[in-house]
């Protein structure tokens, strides 16, 4: 296994070296943003999670091993910054905190999804997608979609060492993405993956409805790996 | 390779067997369909690929030694019906199959994409996807959607045994799901694997455009493989 990772560090794909990056997650409360937290944080990353409340944020970072704050401190404060907040609070949160992400690196990782008693399906957005909803938001920011479809449950077990997936990196700048594709990377056992422009993200958000009816039905932790790259 | 294999057989997986039904390819004159019907000839079954011109059917056929006919006789003679016609005619093809489709599996894996300068992008449908278009139309059906993400160029590919993909199959009906998977499993390599309901099929189609991206990107013939299951 190990030779098998090797292959996929950011140095030997000739990608940005990006292992002294602060991480902030917004939204970093939830599972999937402290499981996130969490791999970055293993990965050697200074983490720091977000919240509304600076106490709740401190809750949940101090599990994980690293810092908690609120949202607009993190924003202001982390290298890159990854969205992970509900959906319904999306668009809210990003236009508060314009400012402190201006000119920096957006993660955008939401699903916009419902549930109902058949399973999980895709919302309308507006904007097409969660991802170009937070680019027509921050204007001064380099947005780029990520993330949508680890499993929080995999990302916070201890048992599990290497996360077998790759990561679907979307954004209409080059330099972004690559960026994003060796953060991703960094997660052990995942791979970062380029999956085209911002336009194409609603699907990618979207398929993770598809990947929570594929748990459902083979009781799994499903994720993707992308043949031939 | 081989014993990896033997995993993805249907009978090893307590999938119906399929190996005697015969499919029909609805537009199989385009790479799509030429590139199923070859490796489903390929796996022993009986192949039918259809045109609007029985004459060009049967000229698309003889090169990959299946029988060609006008739609209308393949959607009628055909066990199991693959649409795989353009988007722009996919309604209109339907409308005018509906007798002969009635009572069958139809299995759609039209992706409405519109391209540009810029690469694809999901076109809008009305119905939601080309599957539930697939559905609403052909009523007396069972329709599923499967085999969005197949490379044309792998399957037509003589030096290609195995085509390394899973292939997502989406439907609301757990009999039809099934035949579709273990359909899909007959083919070298790939393995049906079921990713929800019909109202989730527009992200499956849409994701074609993100494959497109990746293969630009990568130069490659990407494929999506479900892990953990």
């Amino acid at each position: 296994m190990i030779c098998d990772m090797a292959e996929h560090t950011e140095s030997s794909k000739g990608m940005p070296d990006v292992s002294e990056l602060s991480i902030g997650i917004l939204g970093g409360t939830g599972d999937q943003g402290r499981g996130l937290a969490r791999r970055f944080a293993l990965a050697g990353h200074t983490v720091l999670i977000g919240s509304r409340s600076a106490q709740r944020a401190q809750e949940a970072a101090e599990g994980i091993g690293v810092r908690g704050a609120e949202n607009a401190a993190v924003a202001a404060e982390a290298d890159i910054v990854i969205v992970a907040v509900p959906w319904e609070g999306h668009k809210a949160l990003l236009e508060s905190l314009r400012d402190q992400l201006d000119g920096k690196i957006v993660v955008d990782c939401v699903n916009p999804l419902g549930f109902d008693k058949q399973g999980s399906y895709a919302l309308p957005v507006e904007e097409g997608s969660a991802a170009q909803q937070a680019a027509a938001v921050l204007t001064g920011s380099r947005v780029v979609a990520a993330f949508h479809h680890v499993s929080a449950v995999l990302l916070l077990d201890p048992e599990v060492d290497e996360i077998d997936l790759d990561i679907l990196v979307l954004g209409d700048d080059r330099e972004a993405t690559d960026v994003v594709q060796a953060l991703a990377s960094r997660i052990s056992g995942a791979r970062g993956v380029y999956a085209g422009r911002l336009r194409n993200a609603h699907q990618v958000e979207a398929l993770t409805a598809n990947l929570i009816s594929i748990n459902r039905r083979y009781k799994a932790h499903a994720g993707l790996r992308v043949t031939d790259v």
